[in-house]
């Protein structure tokens, strides 16, 4: 049995890891911490916890929704954190101290440059000597490197998302370093405060892009794919030219993101089908239990509460183009059950372990 | 190992049945049948599946997405009946006859008395000799007959939400036969088939009353309540007085029941208190893995894709009534998840099984 | 030219009347108040005003988007005060004092009786003086008695859609004093400011209840019901018993009452038809401009955006009860659309001016 | 007075025409023609139109509720066909025939290029000798030329977003002619027939792509901002290079599209800025009722029910691209707003004549 503590639990990302341990046959929550709500027990904050978490396989429920909210965590032997950043970066440093290993779902350990973190993020990063360890947690990528850590920087969801549909396109190569990605996400992604952005009269029967001036997203979806196109052999020179619009949509959970590229011709001019594309995405996430490539533009709501992805790519032949549509649940794939996915991995469990449900349709 | 067969899997009580099976370790479903949809795979009409379905426990996944699709069911050891009424029972006796057991998700089996039946369903009863062998499958009131069954009517929707919701008050004694049901009900209530009523545009922020000159759930509602006070010793002299009003919210699932019925008083014009009346909602419902006893107003979303239902009992002093909210998940509780709980009772196993997810929040 | 005030122009009532009064011939818009926006052009707050107003007929825009908000309001002739009860009243005294004529939007001066208000709202009346003189603006009763006032008290959206619902029956004196109203009310009922009742994740697919334990309309409702029963000649002994239970529904605007009621027989124990009850309710309205009687149950998107309300009454014959049907726009005949109704017959215009707008459909 | 007939009113464009008709002071509907619904009444099938429709002006209201759907439409003076394409042009050579002035809201007379037409139509051109004479009815663009045409082509939804966020970019030749336009369109757009991908349990909570092989409204936007490049002399070479992809979102009204767009540098390298830009757009549409620059990202909220589009150009110099958010709502700016709009001009009336209402907002 492993020990669990889920730092900033009021938080979406801490309640859907609480939804989704409640399913998992290894781990138990044994501490959370919140702010506000310190003192309190979990059922009091989240009510429909009082429906209460069977017991699986003989062995004590993996949470107890008696559990009362504390400051500082208790000693785990694993912890999600899930502070904003720079608190997140805080809270990190104590718990690797005390020998805990981290999934942190911040974005404080996700860009390997500081600078260009600094530059992102407007103040001194709290733990740069942490940096070159942390491993991104993105399992399709990193899944040989992510065993042995001791803190996983757990992707963003635009970041994921946005990173699934195009990996294997730099990994062949066969797209120019010049791209849009118009992305659309449902409005847990704004977090669980209320703001007027996020009031229900407001947001309902809406459709806005925000971050135009530049998010944060943006130089993590650079960095990782400029590091799958080196890693497959298609380097490309200079930096990659990158357009990224994240627009929100009026639904709770789902993002999907739309990339456009420059497809490469061959020699003779001639553009790859969209059936050769396909079949190389294919080829790419063969063994991948939760990303899928398929042959109808895909839909947010397959991925509802479930941890996996959809992708639809097509070639455009008029405009030389390739897109790429690729989908998943934002609070899943894009947050918790990604770092579900990661601490599987750092526990040496099968990685599908808690995370097998189909998502929930219609 | 136990097969199973799905009747009319395009329904999306079928479907929902697909999604529950993805997660019961002894249930593996070796047949589904369809009408327009024959000879297609499943992945072919439900993309999502392509996710695909693990194997739990080392055995054959629960369900193949490369199923085809028949027009008849193949032999199984069991059979979920998603036909709308008349179909259903016709279904039915065949499935009988060749020795398979039945979980019937339609009307046609819920009505004890055949005159009711036809006055409420307009045509003759298809297979009226069934009627006094099947159980009615609100498992926590038939868990005792539920066992030994061949043929288990599942209850409807608002019915379960409002007998729930009912049942303590009714076999304690506390109110008059004299009640007002006023529900309202996610979009998926009215099934997979597209028309005017549920075109995005039209039910897409609108409320609506429909049914209001009598809906088929209200005698189905009358003849349990009438129940459980005879068996409870609280029997009522002729009637329940009942007026149900169903409601169409503006929302996929979720279905939310509020009752009103007058209070009886004590010898000495004393009524009861929310509080004494709580402690006897949570003593009924005490063992329930299902059924909640809440101290404040629930929320349909609680109980989002899971088998959960949450009840609220409220004394209304000044106008001297019972204000009893219930609410579940249409789909689940209301509908597939019954009827799997029934499944699991039918062969012995906890009753639980493949149930125990938490709500998807928010 | 008649010049206005709206003060708390940032409430979704204050933003609805600059909404409908930029169509209204004859009122300016030349005085606006906020709070936290003081010093802020109407156009900053409210972005889509830059669409602009135009001109009509000749004259000056109604409203000038590029006025600013200030703390106190300008003389004008006339004000609607858009404040939370209590500050409201104290806004209204100074109006009036200098002269200005009033429509009150809060909830100060709709109960006649000191006591009742101080029951219900927790606090000292600011004003008890003024409760005489003030006029409840429900137009359709009080069209006589408005165009006299100089403080006019405009109705709540659940009680105007209730006592619309209900009035006819009580003055026809067919209904013995004993209801039930199942209100259902869109998320811009709560107001403008965030909360997490109101946060867009947890309000989105979600039905609730609230206020179970007593909302501050059923007051009202009951003081305009038994003063209606009174009018007409069939006043009632005692108080009327009534349960209101107001629930919130995922969507924007748009409010339903469900009202039921004990039908009374006539000496041969015979019930009035469904038929006879709706002629009686079209005499009822007959010459109401915004008054409904419709014979099939009616959409709350019907009247999206419009100051229209339809109503459907319909016996349950098995229960001897009526059930009424009532649905409106809680921000426009629930509130702003009504307090430009007020506004019109307090200045001699037709009721309608400004106001003929059918509802935004689909 | 105006004669008018809407052919196909049981359309949404139809009956949204009938909304704004409404408040139309000049012209009167005299015809209606519907396919299943011949027969019946307006307000037989749009029961909301009992709310009856006011006379303006002390002439005869602009809609009679009454009035019976024929299959023919009437001699008028003027009509709006909001058939199918193909189906329309047929009707439409029959109404010029008879001297009757048409605005078509189908796809029939937008492309001036017959091969081009049926090409993406896949069939032949009921009338290609009337292409010549059909003006395209951009207001906003062909101002001069629609008050003497008897035949305009109302351009389509994602069309008129696209082409008035691009219009002023390509008119200034500051970007070059490869584009990518990203559309997210309510679902109101797919029109009022049931389907299954417009079946509100399906549509709800659900973002997905569509027409990502090709979709017609791209050849539309190709050819008319290839004409404003040419008509302010920036003509290009060769075909403008577009992606074209349409979403559909979980809304009733709104389109918002997201286009992008290299930008050329001056001779030094240097970019425009985002105020050189935004001052060149508010410049272009300085004089425009219905058209806005603003200076944040705009809602598509902000146009609900309104004839209103909001525009805001950004650069993002980082990747060197103009980004353009545009938006409206795809009933009124997009279809039947529009249509009524080059009506206007037709007639010589202003053309902000019964389109002066804003948003309907929140």
């Amino acid at each position: 049995m492993t020990t669990v503590s889920i730092v900033n639990v009021t938080s979406y990302t801490g309640s859907e890891l609480l939804r989704l341990l409640a399913q998992h046959p290894d781990f138990v929550v044994t501490s959370v911490t919140g702010r506000s709500t310190v003192g309190k027990r979990l059922e009091e904050v989240f009510p429909y916890l009082r429906a209460g978490v069977p017991a699986l396989e003989g062995r004590r429920p993996a949470i107890d929704p008696a559990l009362v909210i504390t400051e500082e965590p208790a000693q785990t032997d694993l912890a999600f954190v899930c502070l904003p950043h720079a608190a997140a970066a805080e809270a990190v440093v104590k718990l690797l101290e005390r020998g805990t290993k981290v999934v942190d779902l911040s974005a404080d350990f996700r860009l390997r440059d500081v600078a260009t973190y600094e530059e992102w993020y407007k103040h001194t990063h709290p733990a740069p000597a942490l940096l070159e360890s942390a491993v991104y947690g993105l399992c399709e990528t990193y899944r040989d490197q992510i065993p042995n850590a001791t803190l996983v920087a757990n992707p963003g969801c635009h970041t994921t998302t946005s990173i699934l549909g195009l990996s294997p396109a730099f990994a062949a190569g066969i797209i120019n370093p010049d791209i849009i990605i118009d992305s659309k996400t449902g409005i847990s992604g704004g977090g669980r405060n209320p703001s007027p952005t996020y009031h229900f009269p407001e947001a309902d029967e809406d459709v806005s892009a925000y971050g135009l001036s530049g998010h944060r997203h943006m130089p993590e979806i650079a960095q990782e794919l400029t590091a799958v196109a080196a890693a497959h052999g298609h380097p490309f020179e200079g930096d990659l030219r990158i357009t990224f619009v994240p627009h929100l949509m009026p639904m709770t959970r789902g993002i999907l993101a739309t990339c456009y590229a420059d497809l490469k011709s061959d020699g003779n001019g001639k553009l790859p089908t969209t059936a050769e594309i396909r079949s190389l995405y294919e080829h790419y996430y063969a063994n991948e239990p939760f990303v899928h490539v398929v042959d109808q533009p895909p839909h947010t709501k397959w991925t509802y509460g479930s941890n996996h992805c959809f992708i639809y790519p097509i070639v455009d032949q008029r405009a030389r183009r390739l897109i790429v549509v690729s989908c998943l649940d934002n609070l899943v794939k894009g947050a918790s059950g990604q770092a579900l996915q990661n601490a599987n991995l750092l526990y040496g469990l099968p990685e599908t372990t808690g995370l097998s449900s189909l998502g929930v349709h219609p």
